[in-house]
Parts: structure tokens; sequence; C-alpha cells
């Protein structure tokens, strides 16, 4: 049986990993967080650690009680806005580097780590292909992320493991931050407040994060190595989501499209060739835009209806 | 005036900005080593620090003291062969990003790094420009140096800092370490051995290492931002090289080319593009290889008739 850290368990797309771990039957699957006790949702058949990764003597000692055969790197700096400059995205890379040598001591074969589209050049046509579009990151948090593929290639090269690098685009449902996209629309509409939006012409691409999560976990039973995007493949424009929303809630009236500036540096389109995903990994999405968000519409009122202890989460 | 650290002090190339440096008369010149004394050729006009970069008590202490204007950052882990694979490379990326933070912190303005031809793609032609050349390093070492100048370049960005990167290819002259192909044959010559050689067909571009350190003081005192080849531009082949020594020694005799095999994955051509150098940083080599080797020659011949106390270097 393969064995599995998971880091960044309690995050966004990383809490994704979880149920398609277990439910592949390959994993006996490990995973770690700051948290002292797991989240109340949490299966028995996770064996879960706490520890923080930015401490090595932490790290060290869970590496080699845990001993993992894969490691499925998700932790970072993910706070919304703020990622993208911080310098915690510098430290990532450093407790990253610390990571995979350790991983490397105690016997690891196989590292996944989370990537993302802002290490692209933003400034072409806007369909990213691993292949041929440069990779040219405009941001402190697209650089950190780029530089740690680059290292880590020349370091699974050197110690002789596999390694993969999915990278996200558009990721949105459940426990996505308040303050993003599709979760601050739906929250706005369910409370029945105005939801004032950009434009809306940029066009992006979305694919639920339980999709993220299940293609994050075929990317690691894969033995595919290098950058592997981990979208879609479908251009929306983000007026066709919000306005999406609107008619499911019936609330078209409150979305003001136009009432915010698009953020500085906004490329007209960010869509990702998934050819390697599909033809490679062998994955495709289980849910369409409409179902993905019909199901996070589901999670919002429940979540608001219901609240629980903790409701901020990061990437 | 402005005031420089000068980090690598001691290493083979970092010892030779500071000659530079104060003929410039511009600069309040501090250096940094991990030595506890400086040097015993070091002149009064230079302020000589202790600490060890890789502690971020002391590098912040430094900071603090000096509060430079400008960063020359010339240290790294520099050991022939070990180097190109070392774990020591992201220890000093580590490093690095530390003491970028710290500079930025204490106001600094303009930084200027030591980078290598070895963050190119070598599977090319083997001519080397900054802006048509892939960067695809193969080995750990010209990863870790690629990573670190694509987080320097977004971290300037932010910041607003001035960041260069200088790609120093071949170096040879004095204090160079002795298993280094330049320094071997002249000292195995000098004593009268053997002087056993790949088949030496490589083609190199190679530059004194007095004018290397002159090509960075330039680069420093220039406003040319992003990445510099740090080179002659001429490509000899090392056997040219190799009995250019000999026949100025009037040894060819020792000289056993194909005698050794050559380093797998060296590439047959590696030549800089130095057109940015020539006509942006407007600097040229003061010395041919003709009178490069000439002075290095004189330079071992010297070293090993009277012996110094510190024999080894680094970079």
């Amino acid at each position: 049986m393969k064995r599995v850290l998971l880091t960044g368990a309690t995050g966004f797309i990383g809490r994704q990993c979880i149920a398609p771990l277990l439910a592949a039957n390959e994993w006996e699957v490990h995973v770690v967080s700051t948290r002292r006790a797991p989240p109340e949702d949490a299966t028995a058949d996770v064996r879960w650690h706490t520890a923080d990764l930015m401490d090595g003597v932490q790290m060290r000692r869970l590496m080699s009680e845990v001993e993992p055969t894969h490691l499925l790197h998700m932790a970072w700096y993910a706070v919304p806005g703020a990622y993208w400059t911080s310098l915690e995205n510098f430290r990532w890379v450093r407790a990253s580097l610390d990571l995979f040598e350790a991983f490397a001591e105690h016997g690891g074969q196989r590292i996944v780590c989370a990537g993302t589209c802002a290490e692209y050049d933003w400034t072409g046509d806007g369909l990213c292909s691993e292949s041929s579009t440069p990779l040219a990151p405009a941001t402190l948090y697209g650089a950190s992320k780029h530089a740690l593929r680059v290292m880590l290639e020349a370091f699974a090269r050197q110690k002789n493991l596999s390694a993969a690098w999915g990278r996200i685009f558009f990721a949105y449902g459940a426990h996505e931050h308040p303050q993003r996209l599709v979760a601050s629309v739906i929250r706005s509409l369910l409370q029945g407040s105005p939801a004032p939006c950009s434009h809306g012409d940029q066009i992006r691409d979305f694919l639920h994060v339980a999709d993220v999560g299940a293609a994050f976990v075929a990317l690691l039973a894969s033995d595919v190595e290098g950058a592997v995007n981990i979208a879609s493949g479908d251009g929306v424009a983000l007026k066709d989501v919000i306005l999406k929303i609107a008619d499911r809630l019936n609330r078209r009236e409150l979305i003001e499209l136009g009432a915010r500036p698009a953020p500085a540096g906004e490329p007209p389109r960010l869509v990702a060739d998934v050819t390697r995903l599909r033809r490679e990994v062998g994955w495709s999405p289980e849910r369409d835009l409409h179902r993905g968000l019909e199901e996070t519409i589901v999670w919002w009122r429940h979540e608001m209806e219901a609240p629980r202890s903790e409701k901020v989460t990061g990437e």
C-alpha cells in the first residue's frame, strides 16, 4: 500500500484531496496541519498529524514518523488579495525545499505540488499550455511557485524521484474564502444584498474545487511528470458565471456589473490547455459549471443557515 | 557617497570586486565574510565585517549596522565538482532571499547578484543570449540560481528596487581552485608533472577573473536591470587554452590530450552574447586570453614559490 502525506489538508483545495484519496482504496492517508485536532467532519480512515511545516524540527519529526512514499504538497499562504505580494511566499519556498529534502531522505518516491496559472506569461493570447506558453510570472506569488518548480524538477532528477506540478486555474466551491468572486456573489444574493462586480468581461477557466482535488489525486496516482494544468479547459466570462448564479437564485436585480474597477493587470483571458490532464493523466471533471455552481449554492445556503466554528479557509 | 555591501568577499570572484570598487572612488566599501580577520593583503580602505550569512540573526545585525545602498551578492557554495549537485545550493537560495528582504528593509536601492551560464539550456547551438536562449538548467546549481533570479526580479519589481544579474561563464586567474582546468594545467607544468586532459575540443568563453570582478562593479554602477552575460564573447577550444599555457612554459610534452574522459553532459560549445555588457553596461575586458594567461602563470609561480596560508578558495 502506498503511503501519502497531504499538506495543507484543511485548506480550500487540500481538504478536497482527502475524499478521492480514500475512495481510490490504494492509499494509507496521512494529513498534516497546524490544527491541534482534526476538523469535526474528519473521517477515522485518515491519520491526522499536527505540525508546523515552517518549523524544520517538527517537519522532520513528522517525516520520520510517517515515512511517506508520496507527498501531495498543497500547503501555501493563501489569504485573498494579500497572497499575490506577501513575503510569506518566500517562506513557503524555503519550507517546501526543506520538505522535499526530508521526504527524499526518508525514502519518498513521488512528489506532487500545487502550482498556479500565475506562473504563465499573461500578456499573450490567454491560452495557457504547459509546453508552449512562456513562464513569466508578474507577481511574487507566481514567481515563487515558478522558482520552486524549477528547483523541484532539478532536485527530483538528481534524487531519482518522480515529480509533477499541478497548475491550478480558478477554483470555486465549498469553503471558498467569502471575499472571492463566486463565494461573495452567492453570499450577497442569499442575504438579499447588492453584489457590486467589475465589468465581468474577463474570460476565466473555472473548475469546482472538488474536481480540483480529484484531479490532483489522479495526477498523484499517475506516473506523469512535470507541469500539468488542473482546469476545465473551458473559458467563461465572469459575468456569465455571475448571471448564472443570479438566475438560479432569481436575484438578477442585485447584480451590479461595472460597479467596481477590474483589478490592475488582469488579462482579458486565461484558459488552460488541458490536453495533458485529459490524455496523459486520463482525468476529466465530474461537474460542469452548471452543476458545480448548483452544489456551491447548496453548500453556502447550508453554511449560512447553520454556521460552523471554522469558516475562513485558505487555498 | 554610495555604500556597497559585498558578500563572498574572500571568494575567487568576490575578492576581485574590491579593487575596482575602490578605484571607482564613488563607493564606501563594506565587505562581509565568515573569516574572523581580514586577509593579510586587505587594504585599510575597506571595512571588513565578520558574519555568517546563513545565520539570519548575524545577517540582520550586519544589515542594520551597514545600511548599504547597494548589495553586490557574490557569496555562494563553490566547491569544485560538488557544487553542481550539492544541497548547499538550496541553503544559499534561502539565505539570499533573507538577505534581499533585510537589504530592502534597511533602505537598500540596488542589488547585483552572481548568476551563471548554467542557467541556460545547453542543448542548443551554444551561443547564450539573455534575450533569446531558453533558461533550462540541467543541474541543481543552475536551477537554484535560475530560481533565485526569478524571485529576485519579482521582489525588486514589488519593492521598487533596481536589480541586475550577472551570468558568469568561465573565469580563470589568481586564487582559482587548484583542481580547476587552467589552475591545474599551470600547476602541473610548473611542477614538471604530466597534465592529463580530456580531448579539449569543447569551446568555452573564458574571462580573466579580475575582468569578471571589474565587469560586476561596472554593472553595479550602471542602472542596467535584468540578466547580463559576464564574459568575453570569444569562444576558444579548451585544447587551445591548454596548449597556450604549455607553449608559454615550454612544456608541450607534458600535455596529454584525450587521457581523461570529458565530463558527461558537457556541451560542445558555450559562448556568451556580450551585446548587453558592451553596449548597455558599456564595459569591455582589459585583458585578452594571452595576457590573462600570462598574469595567471606569474601569479601561480609566485604562489607556488612562496606559499601563503590560504590557498583553496571558492567562487
